[in-house]
C-alpha cells in the first residue's frame, strides 16, 4: 500500500516550485496551486467573472457556462413538476403524514433491487436534482477508496505528503486516515447558524455565502488557515476535513474533483442522470456539501455499498472498503453525545456514520435532513431529502432516524 | 387587437402602489417590482446568497440550486465528450478547415426535417448546451408573437403600459412595436469591451460581471435607468429592448420568464432536452443573450419560424407572426451599415435580422459567432454556434457570412 514519491504529482512535478505555505496570504488570487486547469491551456484561476467573455476563456465558458454564472431551467416539459407517492408497499399508514411533517422532498426504499417506496412533494420530481449537503462527503470517502484500492493513496501516510500546501497548517502531522475517520483537534465551530463560527467563513470562501474582504480567495485557501492543537485519536467533526481529501483527490489524479467524481463513481454507477456540485470562484467543487443528486441515483450510492463496492456500471471501492464502512468505527474515539445517546456503539468512519445498532445500520448524513440510510439486514437502502428549517438539532435528528427505524422495521 | 387594462395584471393589480419609477434609487434592493417570485410565497428579492440555507427559502433552494450557485457537471458518461463530424453530405471539402477557423463548437444543417450535416468541436457534444448571446433575443420575440395571438400584448401600445416602472425613463412613449424592431434612440453604446460603455453596466447589472457599488441592483433597475431621446423610427441595435420585452412578458403572463420561456416555447418544441438561462441576483433570466440550448434544439427554433409557427409539439406563434418575419421589416429604418453592406435590401424586425436577399435569409444573430440561420428557398436551418476571439468585427461577421451563404448554395 506504500506509494512511492514519484506518484504524488505535484510533490516532485515541475510546478512543485508554485506550491505555498500555511504562511501565503490567504486573500490573495490564487495563493494555492497548481490545481487542475478548467481547461487544457487555462491560466491559473482562470475564467472569472471577468474573464469569461474573453479570448481564450470564452470557449471552454460559452460550453460550460452554469459552471460561471446562476442559471435557471427552461423546462421542456409542459407542466411543472408535480411530485407523486406510492407508499403502500411499506404498511405504514402514518408515513405519508411523518414525511411531510419532517419536510420531505424526496424518499425512496429500495429493498434489494426493487423500489418498494417512493414519494415527491409537490413541485419535486424524480428527475430533479436535490442538495445532498453532508451526504456529499461519503461519496467523497468512496473516491478516497477507490485510490486507495489502486494503490495511489496510503490511508497510513501524512496528508501533507499528497497536499504540501498544508504545511504548516493543522493538518500537518494528521495521516489520511486520521481525516477520513475525523479524528483530528481543530479550531472550527461547526455551528451553521453563528457568523462568528469558522463553518460560515467556509462558506463565504466557496462561494455559498457573500464574501467579506477578510475572506481567503477560495476554498483551497481557506483550508491552509486553519489551526488547532492538531491531536489525533477523538472524534470532531469537521466539514473541512473532506475538502482536505478532495483537494488530495485532485493531486494524485490530476483531475479537478467534479472530474474525478465522476471517473471514479458517478460514470460506474449506471446512473439516470448527470449529478452536479457547486463550485467556486477558483472551480474547485465544495466536495463536503456542494453535491446534487436525484433520489435515485443516491440510492445507487447506497446499493453499491451494500454490494461490495460493485455498482451496475462497474466496481467503484473494493469489498474491503465497503466492508469497513459497515464494520463501523472506533467507538472509543466517537465522542459526539448527540449520536451516542442514540447509537450508543456509534462510531464514524471513512466519511460515513456507523450506528453499530443490532440491524448494522450504517447512514451518510447531512443538515437540514439529509439521509443514505443502509440497512444490510434487509438488504435494503433508504434514501430521505429534506428541508428541515433548522439545520441539525438533536429533535429533527431524533424524529428522523425515528422514521427510519420504522421503515426498516416494516421491511423486516 | 387592442387589450383592455384589466389584461396588465400589474397596472390595475392589488400590488400596483408598490411599482416604482425610474426616479427610484436603482441601487436600492427590490427597487422595482412586484415581480414573479421564484416559489410561491418568496419574499421580494428572496432567496438571496445569504438566506438560501434558512427557511422557508431552502426548501426552493435545495431543489434549485443552479439558480443560486455556479455549479459543475458530475458526469454520468466514463469520457468526456469527444466531439464529431459528418459533414459529407454537403459536398464542401474545405468546410471542416473552415468551420475550425471560424472557432465553431457545433454547426448543424436541417434540410427540411433531416440532419444533412453536423459538426461539434473535441469536448463538445450534441446533448451539451452552449450559449446562444443574441440568438436569444430572437426567442424572445417568438413569446411576444405568441402573446400578441392570444391578445394579451398589443404591439401598437406603450410598453409603459405593461411596465409602468418604466415611465420617466427612454421607454416612456414608444411602443412595443418600436422595442420589437429596435428603433428607439436611447443613450446605450453597446461597444462590448469597453468598460465605460451602457453594455458593460448592463452585464454587471445581470451579474455577467463583477459588481460595482454604483451600479443598478438588478436588471430590471438597470432598465429603468435608461435615458435618450427616445425619438423613434430609426434602428438603433440595444440588447435592453430584448431585456425591456421579457418584463412586458413577466407582467402579462404571471411567470418568471425561465417560465414564460419554457411554457409559450420550449414545452412546444418537442425538444431534446431542458434549456437554460442565466439569472441576476433577482432571479430575472437575462433575455437579451443568457439563454444556453443544445444545437439540436436550437434548430427546431429554426423550423417552426420556418413552419409557419408550427412545431413538434403545437403552435408556438402564428404564421402572421413568422410571415412577417419572412417578409422583412422597415429597409428605411435600418441603418446598421455592417448590415447594409452585405444586405442592401437588409432590415431587423421582431427580435430577427432579415438579409431581404433574393434566397430571402433571415437569421438570430449573437456576438462571438452564433446563428440560426434559415433558408426558405430550400426550406433549411443552419446552426452555427462559435467562440470567435472577438465578439462581433466586420472580418468575423463577413467570414461567418460568406460561409453561411456558401452552406445554402450547397443544398440548392
Amino acid at each position: 500500500m506504500t506509494v512511492p514519491p514519484a506518484a504524488v504529482p505535484h510533490a516532485t512535478g515541475p510546478h512543485a516550485a508554485a506550491g505555498t505555505t500555511a504562511a501565503a496570504d490567504a486573500t490573495a488570487p490564487f495563493a494555492t496551486g497548481p490545481h487542475p486547469p478548467r481547461f487544457p491551456g487555462a491560466a491559473p484561476g482562470r475564467p472569472t467573472l471577468d474573464s469569461w467573455q474573453e479570448a481564450p476563456d470564452n470557449r471552454w465558458a460559452f460550453s460550460n457556462l452554469g459552471e460561471l454564472l446562476p442559471m435557471a431551467t427552461i423546462s421542456r416539459h409542459p407542466a411543472p413538476a408535480s411530485g407523486f407517492s406510492n407508499l403502500d408497499g411499506l404498511g405504514m399508514p402514518d408515513l405519508a403524514a411523518r414525511l411531510d411533517a419532517t419536510h420531505t422532498d424526496a424518499f425512496l426504499v429500495l429493498h434489494g433491487t426493487e423500489v418498494v417506496a417512493e414519494h415527491y412533494r409537490p413541485g419535486f420530481a424524480p428527475d430533479q436534482l436535490h442538495l445532498l449537503m453532508s451526504v456529499s462527503k461519503s461519496l467523497c470517502g468512496l473516491v478516497v477508496g477507490s485510490l486507495v484500492d489502486d494503490g495511489l493513496v496510503d490511508p497510513a501516510r501524512p496528508v501533507t505528503d499528497y497536499v504540501p500546501e498544508l504545511a504548516g497548517s493543522v493538518y500537518d502531522g494528521p495521516t489520511v486516515q486520521h481525516v477520513l475517520d475525523m479524528q483530528i483537534a481543530i479550531d472550527y465551530r461547526e455551528e451553521y447558524t453563528d457568523p462568528t463560527s469558522e463553518v460560515q467563513t467556509h462558506d463565504r470562501s466557496a462561494g455559498w455565502r457573500s464574501r467579506l474582504a477578510s475572506d481567503p480567495w477560495d476554498d483551497y485557501a481557506f483550508l491552509t488557515t486553519l489551526r488547532g492543537s492538531g491531536r489525533t485519536g477523538e472524534f470532531q467533526y469537521c466539514s473541512a476535513n473532506t475538502d482536505v481529501l478532495a483537494w488530495a483527490i485532485e493531486r494524485v489524479t490530476g483531475l479537478r474533483y467534479s472530474e474525478a467524481l465522476s471517473a471514479r463513481l458517478w460514470s460506474r454507477l449506471g446512473a439516470d442522470r448527470d449529478a452536479a456540485i457547486s463550485v467556486d470562484r477558483s472551480g474547485f467543487g465544495f466536495p463536503n456539501a456542494g453535491v446534487c443528486t436525484t433520489a435515485r441515483d443516491l440510492a445507487r450510492v447506497g446499493r453499491l455499498v451494500l454490494d461490495g463496492g460493485l455498482a451496475t456500471g462497474g466496481r467503484v471501492v473494493s469489498s474491503d472498503w465497503t466492508d469497513a464502512i459497515l464494520a463501523g468505527g472506533s467507538t472509543d474515539a466517537m465522542t459526539d453525545e448527540g449520536w451516542t445517546a442514540s447509537f450508543p456503539n456509534g462510531s464514524y468512519t471513512r466519511q460515513w456514520w456507523c450506528t453499530g445498532n443490532e440491524r448494522g445500520n450504517v447512514s451518510a448524513i447531512g443538515i437540514h435532513g439529509q439521509n443514505l440510510w443502509l440497512d444490510p439486514r434487509t438488504d435494503s437502502v433508504i434514501v430521505k431529502l429534506s428541508a428541515w428549517p433548522e439545520p441539525d438539532t438533536d429533535q429533527w435528528h431524533d424524529r428522523q432516524t425515528a422514521l427510519l427505524l420504522d421503515v426498516c422495521a416494516a421491511l423486516d
